[in-house]
């Protein structure tokens, strides 16, 4: 096992009518700004429970906050908080709306140009508190102190982390997530599943009780996922689903181990080129990596294999090819397409891809470093139409 | 699942050479008090590496925390704290010493008789801040607010708990288990071992998640006990039960899920009345009560036997068996005797017993509160000759 530090302050407030707890979690002169997304939150109820558990606080809005949330629709909350006096952020929604809320946390008493902070996280020294209601389990952002905001003027879509903006607290009602939209509900999936093979899938350094949590929560994913598509208001697949998805980044399941970000940070890059969305950008990169990546990986894709696809296969290739099929298999029976020719996209498009990772500095990507700009645009090429 | 709140501030430097990591953790103008037990941390180095790392340090001490901590010991650190103006407590050691820190934290400050603060947690206000060296894993009090603690005047070993006695941080260095006595080591995989099970063995509540990391850590024990008593200088197997001791009982596989403290409720009149060590006390508690308590923990414990121990048998009562011939046989691998009768004890003292328990409120123990005086009775009997 490797050395590590952990610490995770956020307070999680988890399952059904938790969200009246606003009343003892945020702090009663509060000046709030509510930080939502497109407005599915009033269709649902959950602005009006939020709503009736902050009678009596001062609560201002800021809606709007888009998917890969923007510096450009960031930056206008920025100007009310500094122009309003803004002292407490009440971010609710999913990873969009809570990632959107850090960078607004940190932009808005920072004194220089706000993009720095994310291209630059070291340069915050200060950051409002957060408060986080959830509505989409996939991100892990509510219990976790990274962000990822996108720049549309130049097609950036890149993360920053400080300990300043973990949330102070997260409230996680299951409920909530009844009404999702089956390919949130599936993106969510995808993302908190891929979350966990980029701290597991790498190479053994004798971690048995990470990889058992890694394993657990990879199970319950494929367990809990077809229970909702059946049934939507299914309450403990929810809430199971919810919960595997914070764990599977509030930091706890990489301690000790090595981590590969490589199929996110390739993700982020069909993201930002051309729109795909960020579960599926996942769906499409891991088969592919995997495939590619199999001779570094060998002996936790085995294990993968074993532990979690129950595959007994004695010959090593065969099982890494079935777990492949098998991880492939899983995305597409939540309806995410796998294959990055699905969306249009062809082989000329690539190099764009590889010049945008190399103006970002991606050249060595990996539990290892070992994923260059080459084998990058290999596993572009091999997602094109997969196996 | 069931509703929690969940929020653990402790911030852990894991590994080796962490120890260096005080100069950073604790502030620099703190007086300290470091509390330690018997001078084992003298023998084996631990003593001089945090000295050195406190080189500069205002560090004051009070050595003699014995196992079980007392009132009466820790009432001495009291009295130094109040009189010296010690701002920082800094544990070195395993849980007795961490427990009784804990209640030298929440002592001082107090202005009544603070054997109250055991028997009623809830009038705390405030507590010195407390850091941690972690010497033995077994506890998990490193990485919890709670504390055990005895009075030698009248044979009681009662607990408390209050989220001002978290430690601010702790310190695991697997080297510093390296020289830890068999005896020890062993009663600490049981201590851990047993957290699990009390959080685990109950009934289902529909919580897959928790349930794996549950047994998780109980297959990391099983695995890793045997290495380091053939090799007591494994790195990664000290490494692996250390963190697998701390997560045994740091809340979060208790998330969502009944709990059931009679194991630990039980083993505690063992010790307060007999002097037997803790890890032996439940390791002589845990078969008889699985035995006697198999109907209600039935869905649970075949769970248990399947998945922990591997036990493919079909008939349930057969498993369960198995189970528990396994659980026992894995205490007695580690060299801890498993039935009361094996310390001299008769069935003339369970009176006795049972008495102290009715003196202690322990009329109800269990996940449904069903383990009422006659039913521990029962177990004791049990536990003086075993299956």
């Amino acid at each position: 096992m490797k050395n590590f530090t952990y610490c995770n302050p956020v307070k999680i407030y988890f399952g059904e009518g938790q969200i009246e707890a606003l009343k003892d979690a945020v702090p009663k002169k509060a000046k709030i700004l509510m930080t939502y997304g497109g407005g599915s939150i009033k269709a649902n109820g959950v602005y009006d429970q939020v709503m009736s558990a902050l009678q009596g606080y001062d609560v201002q809005e800021f809606s709007g906050i888009e998917p890969n949330p923007s510096y450009e629709t960031l930056m206008r909350a920025v100007v009310i908080v500094r122009e309003q006096k803004i002292d407490f952020l009440l971010a609710v929604g999913g990873g969009s709306v809570i990632d959107g809320t850090k960078f607004i946390a940190a932009a808005a008493p920072y004194k220089g140009e706000p993009w720095d902070i994310v291209t630059s996280s070291a340069s915050i020294s200060k950051a409002l508190p957060i408060g986080c209601v959830l509505t989409i389990p996939a991100a892990g952002s509510e219990m976790n102190c990274g962000a990822v905001i996108s720049k549309k003027e130049t097609h950036d879509k890149l993360s920053f982390m400080h300990p300043l903006v973990y949330p102070q607290f997260s409230i996680l009602d299951p409920k909530t997530t009844y009404s999702l939209p089956p390919k949130q509900t599936a993106n969510g999936i995808v993302d908190a599943f891929v979350h966990v093979t980029e701290q597991y899938l790498t190479y053994p350094v004798n971690s048995p009780l990470q990889d058992r949590m890694a394993e657990g929560i990879l199970l319950t994913l494929i367990e809990e996922a077809p229970k909702v598509f059946q049934q939507p208001d299914d309450y403990d697949a929810r809430a199971n689903i919810m919960w595997a998805a914070t764990l599977a980044l509030n930091d706890l399941i990489q301690m000790g181990v090595p981590t590969d970000w490589a199929t996110h940070l390739l993700g982020h890059e069909l993201t930002a080129a051309f729109g795909i969305d960020h579960g599926e950008s996942l769906a499409i990169i891991l088969p592919s990596l995997l495939h590619l990546e199999r001779e570094p990986k060998r002996e936790k894709l085995v294990q993968y294999a074993r532990r979690v696809w129950g595959i007994n296969a004695s010959d090593e290739k065969e099982c890494i090819d079935l777990a492949i099929t098998k991880t492939r298999a899983f995305f597409e029976s939540l309806g995410i397409k796998t294959r990055l020719s699905d969306f249009g996209v062809d082989e000329l498009q690539i190099p764009r891809l590889i010049e945008s990772l190399k103006r970002h500095g991606m050249t060595s990507l990996g539990e290892r470093g070992s994923i260059n700009l080459e084998r990058s645009a290999m596993i572009f090429r091999d997602a094109l139409f997969g196996a």
